[in-house]
């Protein structure tokens, strides 16, 4: 029953948002003389029909159900779609040639809330911590993310449908048959079986090759449309390869993120900042994976805008000289504690008391994690529907310290935007294994001090007459060996056992006594070389603007009441347009002073339109705040004739105030940069009563 | 002997440059403790040892040959190239895996200088004309590029080495030979043969696969390095290729220009602009072209950042509404006569009498070409070694109406920075004839007009009997008949003629009389649908960031005399830093001061440094003149505890000047957004006598 139901709100759905289109279109071709007036009329009130049939199907659908929230999230999503495909924020790329699923093309206002968006981010993080941006190409040789573990293991378990050869991605499968599972009304499954289900539901994320195959066939999961059944899983890699050159023999890859970037750079940042750390590097740019199935709008995409930070510290202190700053900020944590628990639900915790009961693993990570918060506060982000998930222990690479993401609630869930983890010094590690470049900083000490220290010396002639030409690589190995395994060779050799050496290539060599002293010996020791640490947060752009996109949308209803109106609640600092400009009528006066305001305007660096349509002004004021303008200024007769003033309209609160044309930009510019608020700006000039439609 | 001498000279020239890295590298492990201060300064001596024979084999030189170009090119580029990668503007890509020709990442001052030179270009044409801009990705599927011609002809010629299979561009050989053959001064060529080889150099670029290898064959062009034989010259594709989705069968390419986005979104576009005509779209992003054999730094790359407006006209109407306002400008020109004439040399010409005199196609192409040369100027080019070279008739694609090209003197001869072109309505008919969707406009009369038009009527009885299966196809290609085609077709059919008629796909059938009726009508007609004329400009922004550091770039004088002191002459707008804070001496109190200072420069949006080395004054203006930062601001006790005054100091007149602290930033602020000048500044407040190295 109540599936039927929701088939068929989502069927009107489709059919007011279809048929929407056609009015729109009718009436463009209206202006050109292509369509009547009648042919548009009827459109009109054929539109107004399916509205009324959608509406009452949704409200059968919550007096059975008493739920509002599966299918408003629907309707809610469909909606917000329509807007920000109408208004051109973003629309699916090559669209005459039919499209290509996972690429999106941003129009105008998207391009513009876009780098509104990563100058925030810069601002935020780059100029206030002093990072080093640096811009690297997309095009990437074999070789780096042979090093980074990309090459290898940067892939989804893929599934094909055994007589089509269509393909899947075997987790999205395993998960939606699990999930239908739960659901099912008709067969539902023992308290047992639904336990079961549900324990590998929430580890299918970490399935290996083998378990995955055996829970797909266990469960046999088969094609969907068409129930065939599926090969077994096998791994698929997630980047698009290409090849550089002209001969065709240097492999090269897209990258799939902006971090290798700059731990290939390493050593020429250091030195650009003098040696000294902790510093933080940063990039923003397009990445890139060839995802399998390709869902979700902007949220899985093939292309994408990342900014990502890599802040690199001494691993033996991650303290960070700034955390005070964000100590008392009380982010929603769903620390690893919580998410074993019984209650599974997240909890504003102060990062000061985090840090310092051990639930997050140091400062620096933390200090991130509020700046972080902060930014995403700045963007328009609500922070009630933001939270930090620590990662499981499962979930974490072997060499990882500690990781949380930034997750945002939305109508598909809670969406992942942010990771922020502490890498140890895995990667740098394996850049110097595979390039051979030393990439250390040196600790100096303040004063230089005595130190017990492992000396390792080989005996190179012995070596040479044993080892031959291996000798180099044998007595590198030595060298490099921890003090510890050192001191447990000494101890072997002494007692008259040889000992197995393994060079970095792998080979593997027999030492024995009198091939090499082994000594603690006391020096000055000035300072220390170790490889750094990296604490990495990386942020995904387009995805932290779909998730403002959501949260940003409302609707209010018009005074004509048989429409709703859609209004973008962008702040100002991210807005597309910061302010139109509207003549109240049609006269060269006014529109002439609408035009001075307009470069006034400009002048102070501030993005605006006028609208000289003639259309009523609650007319206007609708259709600007369907695309997030946060600012109306109107110029009547009163601007010309009058005292000077305007009147200057807030998008959300639609009060209104009278403002000396000549301090219209200034009052503007102060509201985009924060530097005031609505609520001060009221208090200061005389409100006007609101007019027309917008009463 | 000259050749000998220069390559001395090169020779001298890279020693300097290596002990001058080794130096700095000496320098910065001594202070970690890892070197000895005798190792550093023997290396010191040594470098100046260097310099002295580069300087002595450079005067030598000077002396035989009278002339300074050649090779003071080499050292000034050379000089130049050592700055930008000390200080980190770019390096190359992937250094510690040996790094990939073509490929350069941008360190923190070039990424600055490159976001600032993107934003002044944003607010000079994007802003400021209210382009559309937009965001397409890279990753491309074959079929777009097919329509745009890139797939069949984006291909330069290769050879190959007969024995080793090194590859190179056959263009670059041939000019490289001829060009050796007009200097080899011990077998000069005759005059008439010297007159042939000039001739063939100028053609180079137009030669086709036949002509190119005949040209290779008669010169007998061998393989750089070994003299092998060469294959014969093929194409090859510059496109980098790969693979979308998981099934393997979709080719995709990376875009070889940003330009096609825009094209496949017209119709979006069109409609977001409320269906007006004309207007501009513009789109910032990377592209990439896998170059046969990269060179000359950032001037031929493989991934790089391009600025490209399309902009939309009617093509009967190509006039610009704003052209007055660049009418006056003088730029120099290099019109196709002047460069067919003798003295083969740009002049400056207002844009109204190219315009006028037919010299320029019309003055939309025109208002482009006045707007690049403001931009240059904006940027730091200096105009005086910047002109538009208009293509010979030769160079243009078929359809193309005019083009020319920005280009800037450098030491690598004059490089073209910018396209203009006049494409027609190339593109959008291309797009339309592969996706089949309609890429016109509509323009609306003011008022309907009763025109005589030629109706085209097939008789669907006859046509279906005589082609069957292929009336829709036949009946299609009737209706889009031209008028002309149309009324040739009617004459024929009244005689009595059969006519051959091809139908899109390339069929060709035999059309009868009684097969279709062609009359000519007169009707009302409220306007005229048509497929909009193009005019593209187009950006390479990496290269104009060359062509600026060249001319930006100037030594002079230190005033211990026995070193040059680089300065990077930025314009402030696109400088990375926009003012340093010395304290003159390490004191708490300046300390705190300059902090303040900093703050006002961040607050006020000015990205600054704090310089507390404690090394002299003179030291750290040359250290921040290296990297161009415009203004320096020293705290020294009068500022603390006298009137509270600093001394603000202009980089290229170093002229200091003293000014109330709290007035700084805001001073500063102006200068960099071009409101006020330093001679004003300089008028305005009391000038401070310049102290130690930069008296």
């Amino acid at each position: 029953m109540t599936t039927d139901l929701e088939k068929q709100i989502q069927d009107a759905q489709e059919a007011v948002t279809k048929q929407g289109d056609t009015v729109r279109s009718l009436k463009a071709s209206l202006k050109d003389g292509k369509a009547e007036k009648a042919e548009v009329d009827a459109a009109i009130s054929k539109l107004a029909e399916l509205k009324i049939a959608l509406d009452e199907k949704q409200k059968e659908y919550e007096k059975t159900t008493g739920k509002v929230s599966s299918q408003s999230k629907e309707a809610l999503r469909a909606a917000l779609a329509g807007v920000l495909e109408r208004r051109m924020f973003y629309i699916p790329s090559f669209k005459i040639y039919g499209s290509v699923a996972g690429f999106y093309d941003y129009g105008p206002p998207g391009c513009a809330i876009k780098q509104n968006m990563t100058q925030v981010w810069r601002n935020h993080f780059v100029l206030e911590e002093n990072m080093l941006e640096v811009e690297c190409p997309a095009v990437t040789p074999e070789v780096v993310l042979k090093a980074s573990g990309h090459v290898d293991r940067f892939t989804d378990f893929m599934v094909t449908d055994a007589a089509t050869g269509e393909c899947f991605r075997a987790d999205h499968l395993l998960e939606g048959h699990l999930e239908a599972l739960l659901e099912d009304k008709k067969n539902p499954p023992s308290a047992e079986k639904a336990r079961e289900i549900r324990e590998l539901l929430a580890g299918v994320g970490e399935l290996k090759q083998d378990t995955m195959a055996a829970a797909l066939q266990q469960y046999d999961v088969r094609a969907p449309g068409t129930g065939n059944a599926l090969s077994p899983p096998f791994p698929f890699n997630l980047m698009f390869k290409t090849s550089i050159g002209p001969k065709g023999d240097m492999v090269g890859y897209l990258r799939p993120e902006t971090a290798q970037g700059i731990f290939v750079n390493f050593r020429d940042l250091l030195y650009y900042n003098g040696g000294k750390l902790p510093f933080a590097a940063a990039q923003i740019g397009n990445s890139y994976r060839n995802e399998i199935s390709p869902r979700a709008g902007l949220l899985r995409v093939r292309e994408f805008t990342q900014a990502e930070i890599e802040h690199f510290v001494n691993g033996d202190d991650k303290s960070h000289p700034k955390f005070a700053s964000v100590a008392d900020l009380k982010p929603l944590l769903y620390s690893r504690e919580l998410q074993m628990g019984e209650e599974k639900k997240a909890a504003p915790m102060s990062l000061g008391e985090a840090v310092s009961r051990g639930i997050i693993a140091n400062e620096t990570l933390a200090y991130f994690i509020g700046r972080t918060w902060l930014f995403f506060c700045k963007v328009g982000v609500n922070p009630a529907r933001m939270r930090f998930r620590q990662h499981l222990q499962h979930e974490m690479a072997h060499y990882a310290t500690d990781c949380w993401d930034g997750e945002v609630e939305t109508t598909y869930g809670w969406v992942e935007c942010v990771g922020l983890a502490d890498r140890s010094a895995y990667d740098l590690k394996a850049h110097t294994s595979m390039s051979k470049i030393d990439l250390t900083a040196f600790e100096k000490f303040d004063t230089p001090r005595m130190e017990e220290v492992v000396r390792v010396v080989p005996n190179n002639k012995e070596l040479g007459a044993v080892f031959k030409k291996d000798q180099k690589a044998v007595k590198e190995a030595l060298e490099a060996l921890s003090e510890d395994k050192a001191m447990d060779m000494k101890a072997k050799l002494e007692a008259g056992t040889p000992v197995a050496l393994t060079t970095c290539e792998g080979q593997s060599f027999e030492i024995k006594p009198g091939m090499v002293e082994i000594k603690k010996v006391t020096e000055k020791v000035t300072g220390k070389t170790y490889t750094p640490s990296v604490i990495e947060p990386s942020f995904g752009i387009g995805r932290i603007m779909y998730c403002m996109f959501e949260h940003c949308y409302y609707t209010r209803e018009a005074a004509s009441k048989d429409e709703v109106r859609a209004v973008m609640g962008f702040r100002p600092v991210v807005a597309p347009t910061k302010a139109t400009v509207f003549p109240l009528v049609q006269k060269p006066a006014l529109n002439e002073t609408a035009q001075r305001i307009s470069r006034d305007l400009t002048a102070a660096g501030l993005s605006n339109l006028i609208d000289t349509t003639g259309n009523t002004i609650g007319k206007r004021y609708a259709r600007t705040d369907e695309i997030g303008v946060p600012f109306a200024i109107t110029v009547d007769f009163d601007s010309i004739e009058g005292n000077g003033s305007v009147t200057l309209r807030e998008r959300d609160s639609m009060a209104q105030v009278r403002v000396p044309q000549g301090e219209v930009a200034s009052v503007i510019r102060a509201l985009v940069d924060d530097r005031t608020t609505w609520p001060e700006v009221a208090a200061k000039y005389p409100a006007q009563k609101a007019t027309g439609d917008d009463e």
